[in-house]
């Protein structure tokens, strides 16, 4: 038995997907063929439109409809606090915790045995960004601070440490000193709710580096 | 932060997949923001002819490109063995046992719960085609056997089990005795490679009073 062509397409089409495997496949292919007609085609839509429709941001490389992000065209952001994420949907998580500054999106992180050196990353955008800032003191009216934080937001994974390390080492060489840009990276410690029992002996480590005064 | 509307638009469509929530969604939606895009017209094509493209069976209502199924049309397999099934996928599981005859796709399981009765099934197709078979000996060539064997393979869930009893009951009350119509349902024990140890005690009996000679 041979599956008709029209639905090992589309089960081909899904296995390409992260996670996908040919049972998962092969289980949403045959679910579609009980979707009318008219939703087949909204979805067919919306996988033709999705990067017809978007772009990415001037300011920030957010993906968006406009020219510049609804968060870079906010005015009641604080444009000096930049949290650098590795992917648009990190900086959607942090949008959930009322972070009140801008992102800048690198699209993807540092990672030499998938090919990903620093150059097909937003990074020399972000120094650009930084220059701009840093020039024109006046360009935020919101927050009369001269300082710019960057916030070095990518995963506390090994590409994402080295990432924010290459990130920081380069702010640095390129002569903006801890007067102008105050450089930070997220804490590593235990999640909320977490055991000590149970918590690995690096996060343990970090999470007493990192320790607070109460 | 709104997701731009392309976005949250293939977001939406995506989380009307089975197993499929709002953080997978999000995630498959992002991942194919890197795809080219004549990849996303092809998907996009698949989807739009995935119903087009396929028709059912006129014998046995499995999902073809034609009028008859490729099995339907193999004069090399068994007219006369026919495996009820629930779904074309599961067809297309028993196929990998080397199954020879061919099988009758109900297309979904008598669910009273989810207001699935038997009539929104393919189970009057089942009856008219044993009819069929029963009134033409001579229409099966290959074997020369003048009973008809419904396996009856459906999940050995509790609307599968159903579903096999219904139209078990339904042939018998329809003047097909077992003189002419064999009627089976798979065996039900322990899968290869279990432990009788962790097997549920339902399965278990199963597996006793299923017992064969060795």
């Amino acid at each position: 038995m041979k599956l008709p062509k029209p639905i090992s397409n589309l089960i081909d089409s899904f296995e390409r997907l992260p996670g996908i495997g040919p049972k998962t496949a092969q289980r949403l292919t045959f679910f579609l063929l009980h979707f009318p007609q008219e939703e087949l085609e909204r979805f067919a839509d919306s996988l033709v439109e999705l990067k017809k429709g978007t772009k990415l941001c001037n300011v920030c490389k957010n993906v968006t409809e406009f020219d510049v992000c609804s968060v870079c065209d906010d005015s009641s952001r604080n444009k000096k606090l930049i949290a650098v994420v590795a992917n648009p949907l990190d900086a959607f998580a942090l949008e959930k915790t009322n972070f009140k500054g801008v992102y800048h999106v690198l699209h993807g992180i540092i990672d030499p045995l998938n090919g990903v050196g620093p150059d097909d990353l937003f990074i020399k955008e972000l120094i650009d960004r930084i220059s701009r800032l840093v020039d024109e003191p006046s360009f935020d009216s919101v927050n009369e601070d001269k300082i710019v934080e960057v916030i070095l937001a990518t995963n506390t994974s090994m590409e994402g440490e080295s990432t924010a390390m290459y990130v920081s080492k380069l702010i640095r060489e390129k002569g903006f000193d801890s007067d102008r840009v105050k450089l930070t990276r997220i804490a590593r410690g235990l999640p909320v709710g977490g055991d000590i029992e149970y918590a690995d002996d690096i996060t343990l480590s970090r999470a007493l580096d990192g320790r607070l005064e109460v």
